[in-house]
């Protein structure tokens, strides 16, 4: 409860704040809430009410509980959006589907945010915490249930053992030549493997 | 060249030293000498110097050049044992005893070794290099052109991602059910995968 921002703080010029410090202290605020209460249990008025703003502003800067969690853990999807965009389509296509947005998210992230990502899991407990949250309710587990496949618990795990596996070959450890293959390359290599672990026969 | 123990340096005892001192100078010195000269460079002889011990204690301690790189990579294999132990077999059912070897070893493993490699690449550049020469020329380098199979590079990264992917799932995020799943399931769930990295078609 110490780094948030909060109300009793004084405003500089009246209540006003820039968007850049709203966002700031949101994400602030996120990272304490969700760590202490988990993703479901927290709330977007709790979460506005710890970083001292109205809670609108998380719809405005967000788009939602789901684009606020990710952001604090230095994920740049929405998954409220893009669940539902992966899904629209066949489902026999949908590892090809998420990993090239996955890849096109990533390519374009600046900065190496990928790497950003691995500092602070192998660094911060509560980070690992968020990103299984993230990874397990957040993001999977909503993609798998609507399959109504066997197992999806385990599925949701395989996925994200090859997805963050293709983060660290690709943006961290740099292995080639998949660290500089083109998209269509990758989902030909790596395409058909998520494609099991998505709908395939595990056993 | 400044973190080595070297030959200028005041021995304790005369010129004798505990194991442990023998084997740290090893260490240090192999993580300085990899790091500048790479794998195929950096001699045994070399890296003794660096250390002020007898090269004879390479193999003593580590059992020969690729030992040592995997101990100084926080790698508890030995690649030159292993390739050799993972190749006699039916090839098809490589991914196998590779991921009952990776399972054995970091399972195994005491304190998060798994989790230590991570931290060490999250926030070092000298061990990022140091994992993509492991895995590039040390371990998979030499399991899969044994195989004798199309695009051997691209198959070492794909093996690389599965593999990293896997351990950060089960060691580092521990997503459930497969952090804690038993080796057979593992085996069901992601060989098939993984031989397809192996001997499968790409495209």
């Amino acid at each position: 409860m110490s780094s948030g921002t909060n109300g009793t703080e004084p405003k500089r010029r009246g209540r006003r704040r820039s968007g850049a410090d709203t966002k700031a202290a949101l994400l602030a605020a996120a990272r304490e809430v969700f760590t202490e209460q988990g993703y479901d249990a927290a709330t977007v008025r709790a979460i506005a009410a710890q970083a001292g703003v109205d809670p609108a502003m998380v719809n405005h800067w967000f788009g939602g509980k789901a684009g606020l969690f990710s952001a604090a853990v230095h994920i740049p999807v929405n998954p409220a959006e893009v669940v539902p965009q992966l899904l629209a389509g066949d489902r026999e296509q949908l590892a090809e589907r998420l990993l090239r947005r996955f890849l096109t998210v990533w390519d374009n992230a600046e900065g190496g945010q990928f790497a950003a990502l691995v500092r602070s899991i192998a660094t911060n407990e509560n980070a690992v915490a968020m990103l299984r949250e993230f990874i397990q309710n957040v993001m999977f587990e909503k993609l798998i249930k609507a399959l109504d496949v066997d197992q999806p618990d385990l599925r949701g795990a395989l996925c994200g053992s090859q997805i963050v596996g293709l983060g660290m070959a690709r943006y961290v450890v740099r292995l080639e030549p998949l660290a500089s293959a083109d998209h269509d390359t990758v989902v030909a290599a790596v395409g058909p493997n998520l494609q099991r672990y998505l709908t395939g026969a595990l056993d």
